[in-house]
């Protein structure tokens, strides 16, 4: 049953929780209304902030990222969360039961949570995750955190689609190492040493300090990425955190990085879209009934196999 | 600088040899004039037996092919040589100074041999050999010999693109396992057990025989694969091979088997280009500078990516 775009648009910008899941699961699945969507949604786009959390598992991210929600709450902010899976094809709002922390934003009508697997994707993070982000920001969330399950290249991946990315380490077991060689310190805009009670949390800042060559001079009107501590699950330092992700906000905005980053952002998913379209009609190409009739004027000599693949081609494409 | 194509045909069809390398020089490579070339061709194709010869190393593929070369030429047939490498980056002529035994054919006007390599090619085999095979029948030989060099699937890509498939073993060796296991026994239409004058002769064609189920009831009508023994070196059976060959050709006319087959590897060659050329598009994709100013107009909200990837996709595929 086709459904009415717009006015489900217009109730997830009311803030309706099924109309923005429904619209998620439109633009994440294959279909037949997804150009629709995605049309409908283009104008309302280019509000939310979207921050990247990033870090090895047992950091406390979705800790930290339940403080951040309640923070960006005190301030009257919307806050949708989206929690990436790319090791898993299961998406959905199921999988939250076991988000603990997360539940007591359950029945706050200005936070939506949502996990998306990206497992069974074509084209995987760069395409699903910008999609769903896109929804997030037409339905009018203020501020999109997208937070990362696992390691490694996704990380680096979903931090590039952010506006802000913020790294997050706790104390001990060599986590600053661990980080730079999954490649993520590179990344951050904001450094989080959470779990900052801990002991180890010094040497860890230290240790960070120095990989990042915070010490070293900078142009001026560079970002010098800040290192914040935090205590998340006591909610300490959060203030700190969310002001440290608002300076990098509006340094970005003085500059122009913000622009060049959503570009960025854009023209990544335009070319997952489209990779994903080429890839289809090659395999398409196997399957395609006009092959034989071009095979036969190649054997009558009408035909040579370029001309023959240019009108392949061009069938395929030309739609 | 410009060839003069029709000019070059028409040398290459009164059997001169620099002509014909020029040719399959200028469809092996990525020459401005690869598609004048192949139109060119294609009214002219149609009338060279091609004849793949496949095996385990050591089984006397040349040895066997130069003999075949010497029965055709006493026919007084035009017989060219195609000996296909896919391990190998390099093509031309300069490769066949080792085959010694294909020395004796050297001077001889009406006949021609050529190495290929396939391993740096776009789409390897199924690209390369069928567009150097069409300019071998343009150029007029009634007979073109693909001989590979090497092992495995590449065997088997070759013989798919041949009239007849002709599967050479020797005794000893468990070579008729190791063939069954290159999955080069499901693809003949002669069997040739080479060497035959040595031990094991009889038990390798004893194999064969039961392990193509030689002895089994077929439909009337059905081609049932000969078992030709030959001493390839001193010509021993080379005759009653040529006449398996045209037996089998022979058939294939009557059964419809040859336009069919001659149709199967046209697709194949449609295919394998249309293939490449998507994938190259999939390359431009990255460097498109049209990609930045799309970008841009979906962060005006003007553009959705969705549409964004079509234009995009439409600029690289309309041409």
């Amino acid at each position: 049953m086709a459904v009415d775009v717009a006015q489900l648009v217009g109730r997830a910008r009311e803030g309706k929780p099924r109309a923005v899941a429904r619209l998620i699961t439109l633009v994440e699945g294959a279909s037949p209304q997804l150009r629709e969507v995605m049309a409908a949604l283009a104008p309302l786009c280019g509000n939310a902030y979207v921050v990247g959390l990033t870090g090895s598992p047992g950091v406390g991210k979705s800790t930290s990222t339940s403080a951040l929600v309640t923070a960006y709450r005190k301030a009257g902010k919307r806050v949708a969360v989206l929690a990436v899976d790319p090791s898993s094809p299961f998406s959905g709002g199921a999988l939250l039961g076991d988000r603990v922390r997360m539940s007591e934003h359950a029945s706050d009508p200005g936070v939506y949570i949502r996990s998306m697997a990206t497992r069974g994707h074509l084209g995987g993070l760069a395409w699903a995750a910008p999609q769903a982000i896109r929804v997030l920001d037409a339905a009018g969330f203020d501020v999109v955190l997208v937070e990362t399950v696992g390691v490694g290249q996704s990380e680096v991946e979903i931090a590039a689609q952010a506006d802000t990315a913020a790294v997050l380490l706790a104390p001990g077991m060599g986590d600053g190492i661990q980080a730079a060689k999954a490649g993520i310190l590179e990344i951050g805009d904001v450094y989080v040493v959470n779990k900052a009670d801990r002991e180890g949390a010094d040497a860890t800042a230290r240790e960070l300090n120095h990989m990042l060559g915070l010490g070293e001079a900078r142009q001026p009107g560079d970002w010098r990425p800040p290192i914040v501590r935090t205590v998340a699950a006591r909610g300490e330092g959060v203030d700190e955190l969310v002001e440290a992700l608002e300076k990098h906000r509006a340094w970005m905005d003085e500059h122009g990085v913000l622009a060049e980053r959503r570009a960025r952002r854009a023209a990544g998913e335009i070319e997952a879209i489209a990779v994903t379209a080429l890839r289809e009609r090659i395999g398409d190409l196997r399957g395609d009934r006009r092959l034989g009739a071009l095979a036969e004027r190649i054997l009558a000599g009408t035909l040579d196999p370029y001309a023959a693949a240019d009108e392949l081609v061009a069938g395929l494409t030309g739609d």
